[in-house]
């Protein structure tokens, strides 16, 4: 064994999403998660980010024995598939669920028959190659979630996943407090917690507050439809929906292609309880009455291609909201999703359903710890250090702050960011170097295709548009020849666009006439953004193309 | 007097912001407030957005005597100009202090001349052509707020304006809750009221609440800068940061063209009482020792060009973060800035700054009234008939729905969108006939300039950037000369681009060969469209260039 631990957040640490970290003692690793996140709403035209891994390729020598997984959501999976297909065969550790939803993402990707998955059970201790792993059960809003503690020789690095201490919870799985009461007695010496609701005082309710939020919209609904829009991985959510439609004599259908991959996968596996005669597919929903009926559907985050989105504009193939329909969203608004989701709200009533949220209606609870549990975690394992994880910087200081005030010494408190390496070794825990750890943009035309000058350019184009000028030029003479051709879209309307013309046309004989030395066309592209800038106050993309006859 | 009553809301019912309600009695009128809204975040190079008030020039015959304002902020002013330059001449009827922030505006836009501003005092009546208003005090977040009643033959329309019921306001002033008593005993026919938090359960803390929020900050900032961003109208705050300012022996320093220009009209007027000897300009305050300083700054909003934004990014021309800065965001952020907000507040921590915010501190309270103080306006006024106003649909339907639970029979609420005329008469009040309600654009370049095709264009080149194709033509032969050139910007790494040059070519060809009805541009276009697309399953905009020679 080395005589030092490194540990090298890869994702999650200073954003939300993205998970992912490399634990290395010498030359061997394991990695804890590999999620994505959602791309902030001015990374134009990406649809998802995957973390920058390509330490993971640069590292000599480094022999990776594993990918432990915490649970099945995507800012924890979505990029199994990306991190599969750079590390040719190294084995997936899951719990059941866990397992089967990677094993969906496999499938898809082709990648299924070269990467082993090694399924375990909350519990069970995993070893990869020198590091002995204990996994232990948490409660979060995804059933078979666990937490880590990986054996150092320096004591236990203990970490979180996602995850809140339910007292109640849906499947009766309560939080392991005797397992991490126990690794306290054996000696923590880091503990790695989720930080994403630290600026939120208190205790998370239980998931089971959200049943008797469901039961009460059920009696409601007397003549009309429910459809409740969560997370396509919502699992636990959508058992509690089909146990209401059970009780109440409804017959549940599924929208949306991920949700159901999910839930075909989890009744696969038992680990979601629907009868099958309960099930209607959505193509023959028209055969049964409202009341009769009971929609799952993706969408919740108003993304305007889920389900959702497209019945709040009228645009889903087989579905269309009807007047009076009971339109559940129970998930909660990932930052930054607040204005989509506002939006489809205020569409699906406009278009006259009764739609339902939080705070609105208990439809939802955060699947996070608050601030009465982290401090319950802190003092249940005893940490020596404390590594702050999954939040933004915000989170991240005021989840430090709150271990302070719990007792651990500011100087073993770090609050640090993707990259910044932790090592840990006999003398204790500090922070190491900086690796890259950043963004790598995934479109629907790959993998990386798309990178900062590309997102630049398309945020001036989002602003000013764009100008194409077009000039004819007699090569002998070196003079225009007709009036120049102006090209706009995404600029103001051309008002007094005679005007321009001339203004281009004089420009252009001017330009000919002093550049000599062949520059023409960048030079007419100074002055028309010039020209443009002086007429509009703004500045569009230029292009001038001129054309020797 | 005419047999019926006209209300025109032609913004901030359905959205929150440039809240503006024409009130109509045969051909004469009144309007109350001219607001502007923020862009949403798809709105690209949108600076901010005014009603569409065209129906005022359009309405043959309409007499407009006044525009009564209820207080000072933008959502309620900010298109003061753009009103006073469409009707020309028409007074404004303001309180002290909103009638100087109106000032400025009209000044700067050189419209102050011919736009004569009528002050009156909170419980003044105003007579604007056969209107005989009444004002009366509400509490908000800017001094100098009123709501009005509208006398008509059948009897009061309240206005609420933006309020809550501030139980100990810091300038002493409570709500008017005599006269809102007295309008109940003469008979309010309809209230209008302000819905922003009305899904918000509970009452809003007092503004007092803030100032032992700003006391505990400014006794433990013992040794550092505090710099307070704030909205550059919100006066009280300033007022209560000074206070502190002079308690704590610090100088008061102001940053931000619009909060100077603010502060010096509201000083003026003796509405803000700061002494002279206290401020120091931006410039000096190298001068003076940290903790002797306190810094106003416009920007809680995230917005990248205002103080706090440039701060945040290192580009402010005369302010840098020092490490220890204490940095306090106090102010509500408006819904759909959460993103530009939290990304300030990362950057500032890891400037090394200590920044505090709601709620990790008690910094800001909202200045809009919740549930129980929404329930108390109504049962003080007791009016026949409801009309939620300022607000999404969402918070106008939740508000809709507290009015019918406290007693107003559903029929008699209305929960509308902009443009949707409400008419008044004896024989009660109702949903009318729908006129134009929508958006204008302003931004750098002018006033409407921009419209809907406009910023589709920009949607799609913000996704997918645009591609140039130029190709040369024998004029003659009618063939291609040379390869064509292609250009692009924002969208994809154009990888294999020599096998993309040959498909164009061959395309051109036979392109030239099929299409002899001289639409060869435009099928180029679709050409080329479908080739990239089946490439990368993306859809840049195309723009094919064909030069006869």
């Amino acid at each position: 064994m080395s005589n030092r631990i490194r540990i090298i957040p890869l994702g999650g640490l200073g954003e939300v999403g993205k998970n992912m970290t490399v634990f290395e003692m010498g030359d061997d690793a394991i990695i804890v998660d590999t999620g994505i996140m959602f791309p902030a709403s001015d990374m134009f035209g990406i649809d998802y980010i995957i973390p920058d891994f390509r330490y993971l390729r640069e590292r000599k020598g480094l022999k990776i024995h594993g990918v432990l997984y915490t649970h099945g959501h995507e800012d924890h999976t979505g990029a199994a598939s990306h991190v599969a297909d750079a590390l040719k065969g190294v084995p997936f550790y899951a719990t059941p669920l866990t397992a089967a939803l990677l094993e969906v993402k496999l499938r898809e990707a082709g990648l299924l028959s070269e990467t082993p998955i090694k399924v375990f059970r909350a519990g069970d201790t995993i070893q990869a190659g020198p590091f002995r792993v204990e996994s232990f059960h948490v409660c979060h809003s995804i059933p078979d979630c666990v937490g880590f503690a990986i054996n150092t020789p320096f004591g236990l690095i203990v970490h979180s996943g996602d995850y809140k201490f339910d007292m109640n919870p849906i499947d009766g799985k309560k939080p392991d407090y005797a397992r991490l009461a126990e690794y306290s007695r054996r000696g923590v010496l880091l503990l790695m917690a989720d930080s994403t609701n630290a600026e939120s005082p208190g205790w998370t309710p239980s998931e089971s507050v959200v049943q008797n939020g469901f039961d009460t919209i059920f009696r409601q609904a007397v003549d009309s439809r429910i459809i409740v829009a969560t997370f396509a991985s919502h699992i636990s959510r959508i058992q509690q929906v089909a146990n209401l439609a059970a009780r109440y004599n409804r017959r549940l259908a599924i929208a949306g292609h991920s949700m159901n991959e999910n839930v075909k996968t989890a009744r696969n596996m038992d680990l979601l309880d629907i009868d099958e005669s309960m099930l209607i597919d959505l193509h023959k929903i028209n055969s049964i009455p409202p009341h009769e009926l009971v929609i799952m559907a993706t969408g919740s985050q108003g993304e305007p291609s889920a389900v959702l989105g497209r019945l709040a504009t009228g645009q889903h193939r087989s579905l269309d909201v009807m007047d009076g329909d009971t339109i559940v969203l129970s998930a909660h608004t990932i930052p930054g999703n607040e204005e989509l989701v506002s939006r489809t709200i205020n569409r699906l009533l406009q278009r006259g359903a009764n739609v339902l949220y939080d705070p609105i209606a208990p439809v939802h609870v955060s699947g996070h710890a608050k601030q009465d549990e982290m401090r319950l975690l802190i003092n249940l394992t005893n940490p020596k250090f404390f590594l702050p994880i999954h939040g933004e910087l915000r989170q991240l200081r005021a989840h430090r702050r709150l271990a302070i005030e719990n007792g651990i010494p500011a100087e073993r408190t770090f609050a640090v960011e993707n990259g910044t390496v932790i090592e840990a070794d006999k003398y204790g825990v500090r922070v190491g170097e900086r690796i890259p750890g950043g963004y790598v943009f995934v479109d629907r035309s790959g993998v990386g295709d798309v990178g900062k000058a590309i997102l630049r350019d398309r945020e001036t184009l989002s602003r000013d548009g764009f100008v194409i000028v077009v000039v004819n030029i007699d090569s002998k003479s070196g003079k225009l020849i007709g009036d120049p051709e102006i090209y706009s879209r995404g600029f103001v309307y051309l008002r007094g666009t005679e005007t321009l013309v001339h203004q281009i046309k004089d420009m252009v004989n001017d330009t000919l006439e002093t550049q000599r030395n062949g520059r023409v066309k960048e030079k007419l592209q100074e002055n028309i953004s010039r020209a443009l800038f002086n007429e509009t106050k703004r500045r569009p993309m230029i292009f001038s193309i001129v054309n020797e006859h």
